[in-house]
C-alpha cells in the first residue's frame, strides 16, 4: 500500500497532465464530422497502454468508431481481468452554460473541469495509470486486456458485433468497469443491479383526417382521449403495471438484500426538495429506493397528439402517439416484454380506433451477486482505500452492453465506478474531484490482488 | 315570384360579375397586411348597398377591421330585418392544393370556384341582390338593416363592442344570417341549434426538470402518465362528462322534436365509411346526430409533453399540458362550465404535480325556437322556393356572435343558410353552386313577405 501511495505522490501532476492532454481531443462520439478526433483519440489510448507496460496494444476497426485493444499476459494459470471503458464524450453544447471551455481541462475547487473529466475519460484513465504503476513496481498480480471503445454516448452500435468476433481475444474471468457513481467520498458504494428497457412507440389513428371539434365531437372516437384512457390503464391504483404477465418474471429480492440496501442514506425530505414536489409516488409497499432499484416501473417519455400551438384551434385529431418506456429488473427479458405490451395494448385499442406500434429500444438488466469473487475484490479494495465498506447499490438506469457482454462473451462484469452524482456527466461544467481520480488510482490495484486472492 | 324570377333572369349575368369583383379582393382577415384589401371589401359593399336602393351606407371603424352598416327604412310601423355578413374570408393557403387560383373566380361544372365562394361573401352577396331586386321592383315589405363585418374568420374580437355601442342604430325584430349550410340541394333544412364552446388548456408539472426516466421512474410521478389518468376520469363507460355538474343546466330536448330531426337523412355506414371507423363512439342513449345536436361533448384538441421527436429518448418529463374543449347545449353557460372544469381538475390533480388552468376561449349555445315567428317565415320562404318544406337541425358547431346578438342586442338570429357540406369552406378549391346562388336569391325576398305576415 505505501509503495503505491508514493508512486502516486510521485507520479501525480504527470498522471493528470497526460489525462488532460486526452480530454483535450474532442471525441464526441455523436458528431460524424469528429472522426479524425475519434481516431487521435484512440491512439492515444493505445500509446499510453504500450508506454504503461502493455504487451502488446492496437487500434482495431469495427463498422463505427475503432476500439483499442490491449493485453499484458503475465502467466496463463493466473486469473485474467478485462478493462473496459470509453474514450467517447457526449457533446459539450450548450457552450455558453460552461464556466471554462470544455475541451480545455482546468482544476478549480480541487476538481477537474471538463468535458470528459469523468465519464468516462477520468475514470478509465485511472486504469491506465493503475496499470503503469503495477508494471513499474512489479506487482502486477494477474494478466490483464483492455476494451476501450468509442461509441458508448451513442449507444455502443459496433460493440457487440466487435465481442462476437473477438471472443478468444478477450477470453477473462471478470470486466471491470469504471463509468458508474458511489454515494459519496465518505460513503463508498457499488452498483450492483441496472434495470433493462423496454421502449415502444404508440400510434392510435380515429377518423382518417381531423375533424372539426364541434360538428363531430361527441360522435366520433378522438384518438387523443382513447390514448389518455389506454396509457391511463397501464397502472392500477397502487401503480403496478397492469399489462397481464408483466410481473412473471419479477423475482423479488431477499429481506436481507433490501435491508443492506436500506443502508444507504437517503433524505425524502431532501429528494422531494430537490425535484420541488410536495409527494413522490410509485408501486406501493416499496421504498423510494426500491421502487428505482429492484422493481420496474413505466413512464411516458412523449405524448403528443392534435393541436400544440399557439391559442385555441377546435380539431379533433385524426392520430395520438406515445413513447411510452418500461424500465425492467434483471430476469425479466426485454424482447418478452414487449410482445406482452403490444399484445395488451392491441387488446384494448378500443373500437373506432386502429393501432400501431413499434419497438424503439430495449435492453437487458443487470446484477452482480453480493456473494460473487470479483464483488468481495471490489469491497474489500475499496474498504481499504476509502476505510469504509461499500454499499450494494441497485441503479435504476441502464447500461445495455453489460447484459451484451455476459451474453455474448459469458463474462461477468464488475461496476465500480469512483464517481460522483454531482460531477454533472452529460451537462455543462462536468467534473472529478482530484480526491476521487487519485482514490481510485490506489484502489484498483488492491481491487487485482484481492481478485487473485478470491477466485485460487 | 314570376317577377322575381324574371328579374334574376334578366340580371343574372350581373349579378355573377359583380360578386366576382369581391371574390377578387383577397380580404383575408387574419393577414395583417391586407388591411388595404379589408379596405377596399368593406368599401365595395358600401357602395353595392347604396347602388342598390339603401337610403344610407357607411364603412364604420372599430378597434379591428371596419363595419359596413347601411339601411333602408320605409315605414317605422313594419318590422326591421337586420342582415348580418362577413367579407371577410379564410386563408387561401395551401395554394398548390387549387385547381385554379383562389382570389379568380371560375365557374366549373355550375359551381363557382373561389375563396369566398359560399363562406361568405357569396351567401352574402345573394342578400345584397335580392335587397336589389326588392327595391327595384318596389315590393320590399319591410324595414332592412346591413351590418357587414371582417372578422368572422378570426373570431369577431371587436363586433361584441360594435353591438354595445351601436344599440339604436342595430334595432330590429330579426337578425337574418346565410353563413350555414343546408343538407341537399333536394333536401333543404334550416340550422336551429348551435352548441356553447368552453376550450381550456391545462399544465400539469411534476418534477421540476426534465429526469432520466431510468433513474426515477417508479419513483417520481410522471406529469405525462397522470394528466392521461386525469383526462381519461373526465368521461365515463357510457361517454358521459364526469365533471359535477356538468349535465346541471342541459335541457332535454322533447320527444316531438327528436322524431322531428331523426327525418333528417342519415346513413351511419356512410358515415363511418367517409371517416374510415369501424365504430361511432359516444354517449349512450343518443344518435349519432343527436350526440352532435342536442348532447353536450368534450374532445382533447391537442395533448402533448415530454420528447416528440425520432427515436427513444428516456426522459420523464417535467411537464404535460392539454387543450380540451367542451361543446355545450343551448342553457349551458360557457362561463360556468369553465368554473366547473377548473375545480374538478384542480381536486383530481394527484399529489406530486402542481396545475395551472387558463381558459383560451368560449361562446353561448343557441337555439332557434321551431314556433317562432322568424323560422315559420323562412321555412315558407324554402318550402315554396325549393318545393320541400326544410328539416329544422342543430349543428355541432358553434358561432358565438349569435349569442352575442341575443345578448347585447336582445335580437333572435334565424340561421337560413344555403351552403352545401360539399362547398369546401375554409379548404382548397371552395366552391358554390349557381343553382344554390340564384335559388337564394329567390327565396329572400319571399322570407321578407312572410315575416311580415308572421309578425302582423
Amino acid at each position: 500500500m505505501n509503495a503505491i501511495k508514493d508512486y502516486v505522490e510521485t507520479h501525480k501532476e504527470r498522471f493528470l497532465e497526460e489525462l488532460f492532454d486526452l480530454i483535450r481531443i474532442p471525441s464526441v462520439s455523436s458528431k460524424p464530422e469528429a472522426r479524425r478526433d475519434m481516431v487521435r483519440a484512440a491512439d492515444y489510448i493505445r500509446e499510453s497502454l504500450l508506454r504503461a507496460g502493455a504487451d502488446h496494444a492496437e487500434v482495431k476497426e469495427t463498422t463505427g468508431f475503432p476500439v483499442v485493444y490491449g493485453y499484458k499476459m503475465i502467466d496463463q494459470s493466473l486469473p485474467t481481468v478485462l478493462v473496459y471503458g470509453h474514450y467517447d464524450v457526449q457533446p459539450a453544447e450548450p457552450l455558453d452554460l460552461w464556466d471554462s471551455p470544455p475541451f480545455e481541462p482546468v482544476v478549480r475547487d480541487g476538481k477537474i473541469y471538463a468535458r470528459g473529466a469523468d465519464d468516462d475519460k477520468g475514470q478509465l484513465f485511472m486504469h491506465l495509470k493503475a496499470f503503469e504503476m503495477m508494471n513499474a513496481t512489479g506487482t502486477l498480480p494477474c494478466n490483464v486486456k483492455f476494451m476501450i471503445e468509442g461509441e458508448e454516448e451513442i449507444g455502443s452500435p459496433s460493440l457487440k458485433q466487435f465481442c462476437k468476433e473477438n471472443k478468444q481475444l478477450l477470453k477473462a474471468d471478470i470486466i471491470l468497469i469504471s463509468d458508474t457513481t458511489m454515494i459519496a467520498q465518505d460513503i463508498p458504494s457499488i452498483t450492483v443491479g441496472l434495470r433493462g428497457l423496454s421502449y415502444l412507440e404508440v400510434e392510435l389513428t380515429g377518423p382518417n383526417r381531423d375533424l372539426h371539434s364541434g360538428l363531430y365531437g361527441g360522435a366520433v372516437g378522438n384518438p387523443a382521449n382513447l390514448l389518455a384512457k389506454m396509457v391511463a390503464s397501464l397502472t392500477d391504483e397502487n401503480n403496478r403495471i397492469t399489462i397481464p404477465g408483466f410481473y412473471d418474471d419479477v423475482l423479488e429480492v431477499s429481506d436481507k438484500e433490501r435491508a443492506e440496501m436500506a443502508k444507504a442514506p437517503f433524505s425524502l425530505e431532501e429528494y422531494k426538495k430537490a425535484l420541488n414536489i410536495d409527494e413522490v409516488v410509485g408501486e406501493s409497499g416499496y421504498t423510494t429506493s426500491e421502487r428505482t432499484g429492484i422493481r420496474p416501473s413505466l413512464d411516458v417519455n412523449g405524448i403528443w397528439s392534435g393541436y400544440t400551438g399557439e391559442g385555441a384551434k377546435t380539431i379533433l385529431p385524426s392520430k395520438a402517439y406515445a413513447k411510452i418506456s418500461m424500465r425492467l429488473v434483471p430476469n425479466q427479458d426485454s424482447g418478452k416484454i414487449d410482445q406482452l405490451f403490444i399484445r395488451h395494448l392491441e387488446q384494448i385499442a378500443p373500437a373506432g380506433t386502429k393501432i400501431k406500434i413499434r419497438s424503439l429500444h430495449g435492453g437487458q438488466g443487470y446484477v452482480t451477486p453480493i456473494e460473487f469473487p470479483a464483488y468481495r475484490a471490489a469491497s474489500r479494495a475499496i474498504k481499504e482505500s476509502f476505510g469504509k465498506a461499500p454499499i450494494p447499490v441497485r441503479s435504476g438506469g441502464s447500461i445495455p452492453i453489460v447484459s451484451d457482454f455476459e451474453e455474448v462473451l459469458g463474462i461477468k462484469s464488475i461496476l465500480m465506478g469512483f464517481g460522483l452524482d454531482s460531477d454533472a456527466i452529460h451537462s455543462p461544467n462536468e467534473n472529478y474531484p482530484l480526491f476521487n481520480f487519485y482514490k481510485g488510482i490506489e484502489t484498483i490495484p488492491l481491487f487485482y490482488s484481492y481478485f487473485v486472492e478470491e477466485m485460487s
